[in-house]
């Protein structure tokens, strides 16, 4: 089992217990070859819960945390309790080379603060992002960052931000130079925050690195397919994210509603099911899910809490990529060649 | 002609032309009784315009103005044409008595610049919001504000937008008391900036004011119909609506491609048609369209740029409600009680 291709769950977190968990990591260990577990957690429990995944049971390891971290719990407290916790031990797996990435469904403020002090920022960089693959209409996914680990950001971390969401495009999808565009109320120069048109200025002049900065982009054309990488604030990250999340759960009840209205409109529903199918499959986040936090020393993925076995087989197949393509040095490769430029 | 019930409108502003501003004009009259209109833009067009619509004639006298706002014009250089554009004189006409509200489709910075210029903001109140109806699940819009005319916010702007906000919502909803919610990124007590936080201290404690403070409200629950005015500043506020747009676009349009996959899906499209046109009526923007500056001392009302002619009459249709309920008068009042508690 090498140690290269090895990943760091933390089975005790998340809303949807140990049993989705475990099921979501045994579908990941299915689908994707050269795979192998550190399951960190409650040793009985997982022991347990393994006999019915005998294939994952030959490529895991039990790692044994007496502890789990709250759901509600602080950051500030939570780190405090990183030696005992599964999370904080998972985490120490990827510091201590035992594992090339951890995956959580916990806690993601508790998650951010004891990543970030365990295996801190990457050179030059100040504050790590949490960053999302998100639908669009065009042939990619787009990369989102931050969605809420900073809500407050100035230029620098905007540019930042921007830097290793497109080191992060460039090897997620496969694409040599990202479109990047900053998240704004509109797009004319003088548009936004002082801290959005600075960044800009920044982005603009850097021309040497490998993507491609495409100006400002409003709320309503994220999913149009226009841009490979979004770039915001924290705060503006979250209220957009869930917004549309919320929104694309709203159209889906009124249609449902809709459908409901008339005899004739049930027939309808019924004939045309594999077409609303395809779209609520195109919209699960269950399909969606694996955010990484970027910045870090190392790999980490924030499983969404109420993600069901093939969410958490999503997040992991996300993190497995993530260390084939070696994301972590990709992006310190990249912001030292931006750096360096910007002293010369 | 009564003063009282008499809307000035822009008929220059706005992406569609003169002739889908009259068109809008004409079906707000067919719909509302007892009101009437100064028409106000390039006379010949009007009045060549007006030709098509009889009825419209006998209730609205044209006021020429030369010029128009363009829709990229600054604001700063737009103030300085106010007494020209028709714009500024829509706004003038309201300053004047000579109308109970203006209406323009033309653009927001400018309006919003003009019009604070002019009408002055209500005593106790900093800067003016935009506000707008949104569509939920629920029996009700929800309004929110701000939508984009103040960029960054203080605790002071954002409890004097929620108080405006809770005096829109009683007096256009028809609701005794409205739930007030803070657009945040978490619905816990330490979540989100220092403005918020104390906005929300100062919420909970103005008990005395006919509205309830229902603490946080992530993006993803805004059109649950949980809340009746959803608070937050101009940028967030912004990202949070063209994001919903965007994402109901997006389902539609995905939707769309999912009906076209097969034969069986275009049949059973077919048949539920009915269904799925309920659904874009109840998502169309021209049914929710007529945003309101809130804060001023007199009322002027953005129609979307890109409205049709029912969108315009919906937005006029909405300036008519605010005329009626007197909504500056009470919001006036609503802002009264709460400095002097306040002060007590």
């Amino acid at each position: 089992m090498s140690d290269r291709s090895r990943i760091a769950v933390d089975a005790m977190g998340g809303d949807e217990g140990l049993a989705v968990m475990l099921a979501g990591v045994a579908r990941a260990r299915r689908d994707i070859d050269d795979i192998s577990f550190l399951l960190v957690g409650d040793e009985p429990a997982i022991r347990a819960g393994l006999a019915n995944h005998p294939n994952l049971s030959q490529h895991s390891e039990i790692v044994h945390a007496p502890d789990v971290i709250a759901g509600d719990e602080k950051p500030s407290q939570a780190i405090r309790r990183a030696r005992t916790t599964s999370m904080g031990i998972a985490i120490d797996c990827v510091k201590q080379g035992r594992a090339a990435a951890a995956v959580s469904a916990g806690n993601t403020g508790a998650l951010m603060s004891m990543a970030k002090l365990s295996l801190r920022t990457m050179p030059g960089i100040d504050r790590p992002a949490l960053a999302a693959l998100l639908p669009t209409l065009g042939d990619n996914d787009v990369v989102m960052l931050d969605l809420g680990a900073n809500t407050e950001c100035d230029a620098r971390n905007l540019v930042q931000f921007a830097v290793m969401g497109a080191a992060y495009a460039r090897t997620t999808l496969d694409l040599s130079a990202p479109r990047v565009a900053l998240l704004n109320i509109g797009s004319e120069d003088q548009k936004g925050t002082g801290e959005i048109r600075d960044a800009a200025q920044q982005l603009r002049a850097a021309t040497h690195l490998p993507m491609r900065f495409a100006g400002f982009v409003e709320g309503d054309r994220l999913s149009r397919g226009e841009h490979d990488v979004i770039v915001c604030d924290g705060f503006s990250g979250n209220i957009a994210l869930k917004t549309a999340e919320g929104t694309a759960r709203f159209v889906a009840d009124l249609l449902k509603r809709a459908f409901r209205s008339s005899v004739r409109s049930k027939v309808g529903f019924l004939i045309s099911r594999p077409a609303t199918e395809l779209l609520r499959d195109h919209l699960d986040p269950n399909n969606h899910n694996g955010a990484v936090f970027l910045g870090l020393n190392g790999l980490v993925v924030k499983s969404h809490g109420s993600a069901n076995e093939r969410g958490v087989a999503t997040a992991i197949g996300n993190a497995a990529k993530m260390v084939k393509a070696d994301l972590t040095r990709r992006i310190i490769e990249d912001l030292g060649n931006f750096e360096a430029k910007a002293a010369a």
